[in-house]
């Protein structure tokens, strides 16, 4: 049968079963020319979610354990900003009260520690942290905590003529840093949450400097209005894991053709770990009860994927 | 020679001469692995802006014709807009009025002409409009006005493995309607001047709406401030006609490694129209008179390219 071989081939860290079976025949049938679901490529477009999707983000998303270190070292430099609740908790490691404050307070820290520098400056320090430092709980560095599953559907997916693309709640710099690298995608297929930037003009070259001011918190409708900015097309395939991304999911699946959205569950407490509606950062509520009316599919981290990461000793490596 | 018949066939429309020559060897060049200039794929970015770069903007930015054609509209169904003086002076076809407004007064009516449109509505109004509107002067179809030698130069580019984008004042829904056509450009390599957004909810799929409130004003340091926003590297080759474009351009020429920027100069009486620091919408100034200074090459209309339409009748066609 024409593609076979290839469809035998594809998403190895899958296991067989209806999620693999759905996303394989949702490729084949838009890139069937002639066929009744057929998609120009132009219009193939994937967007995916970053923390809890693409890497990590249990107990708590990998910008945070920067800025966490990052703060820090500014409280340090800097002690009256511990006088702001999510300033403070930052710096006493206080995951109880960090995550009873709003998500767009937490992200504060994490703003304030690259506002005033400029973006070569900002993606240089990110790098040098991220490069080295490790998870808490999983003893390993934040780098190889990337889904080799997801890896291997964005490989597809681009091999099939897709582009794609991460909007994630993360800082837009921070996540360039390392997009490329571990997805394969590049800086410029990267929306995400922005400080607002000025232009200096230093004399000898220009540069861009970041500024300690909110652009835009890529969270929930943000993410829609932030696609249409950046990719200016409705995506036609989404995937993410909590209620921040179920705009972006039911926005994908609102156009005409054929479409496919996607949660992760995060049910596998051996590999991974089990959380979801409880997870303050990343509620996962009305997405999780609604997702059979909203037609988005559930994948199981358990169940569905026979290996989580590169290195989680499941025989598979 | 390695390339050479390559590099005989490439920018056909251009007259040979330094400018061709610069080009063609820049190219070269950045592209030759294991040679000193090599770029790798991944950063060869080049930014072009479109009106009076990519395609004719003279008397007036096409968009400005699309917004004075529905402006007129709107004005007969709210007349109290006529006390705005942009408006009033589009309705009334009064270019000295309009060009002795500044530049962003001036884009309000065409900002007004798509807010509270979904993007949708807008892009099939923008085309409905374009796909048959004709330029005043130059007796044909707005759509037929694109330059000939850069539509060769963005091909070049691509095969030579660069991104090209467009980095627009342009309202950026308005250029995403043409720029695939035209230049082969898709909608997410367009970066212009915006709207904000909302997404909305509205029962049988989720549209984003168009918001009557400006997001940002692409021109100038915007220009290089969107380009880090969207594309999140410094491109390595721009081209620009205005300096409304110096910014972009000398941002591309203050990074290290290879680099190279261009000023298209309207010298070109016959074939298109002569015009530079005295054109209201499109300032000349400091570019022109500084441009060896900065390191900014100078392309002649009149000299440089032996062809500049489609159909300009100098026997290319």
């Amino acid at each position: 049968m024409h593609g076979a071989p290839e469809l035998m081939a594809a998403l190895p860290s899958w296991n067989d079963g209806a999620a693999k079976s759905a996303i394989l025949d949702f490729v084949a049938r838009v890139t069937k020319e002639g066929g009744p679901d057929f998609v120009p490529p132009a219009e193939r477009i994937a967007a995916f979610d970053n923390d809890g999707t693409l890497w990590c983000e249990y107990p708590l998303q990998v910008q945070v354990f920067f800025a966490l270190a990052e703060v820090k070292r500014l409280c340090q430099q800097d002690p009256s900003l511990l006088q702001k609740p999510a300033f403070k908790a930052f710096v006493e490691g206080d995951l109880k009260a960090l995550t009873s404050l709003p998500k767009k307070d937490v992200f504060e820290p994490a703003f304030a520690t690259h506002a005033g520098m400029t973006l070569e400056e900002f993606h240089a320090n990110a790098w040098r942290w991220i490069r080295q430092a490790e998870h808490p709980k999983l003893g390993r560095r934040f780098i190889t905590n990337a889904y080799v599953p997801q890896r291997e559907l964005l490989d597809h997916l681009r091999a099939n003529g897709f582009r794609t693309w991460i909007v994630t709640g993360g800082g837009i710099e921070f996540v360039r840093v390392v997009a490329e690298q571990l997805y394969g995608i590049p800086p410029e297929q990267v929306v995400g949450s922005s400080t607002k930037m000025k232009l200096e003009d230093s004399g000898d070259g220009m540069v861009v400097r970041k500024l300690p001011e909110l652009d835009s918190f890529d969270d929930r409708d943000e993410k829609v209005v932030n696609i249409a900015l950046h990719i200016g097309r409705r995506p036609i395939f989404a995937f993410g894991n909590s209620d921040g991304d179920l705009a972006m999911i039911r926005y994908t699946l609102g156009g005409a053709g054929p479409r496919m959205g996607w949660y992760i569950h995060h049910d596998d407490a051996a590999r991974e770990f089990a959380y979801d509606r409880d997870f303050k950062l990343s509620v996962f509520k009305e997405g999780l009860d609604r997702a059979g009316e909203y037609g988005i599919g559930i994948v199981s981290m358990k169940n569905d994927w026979g290996r989580v990461f590169a290195d989680d000793g499941n025989g598979h490596a």
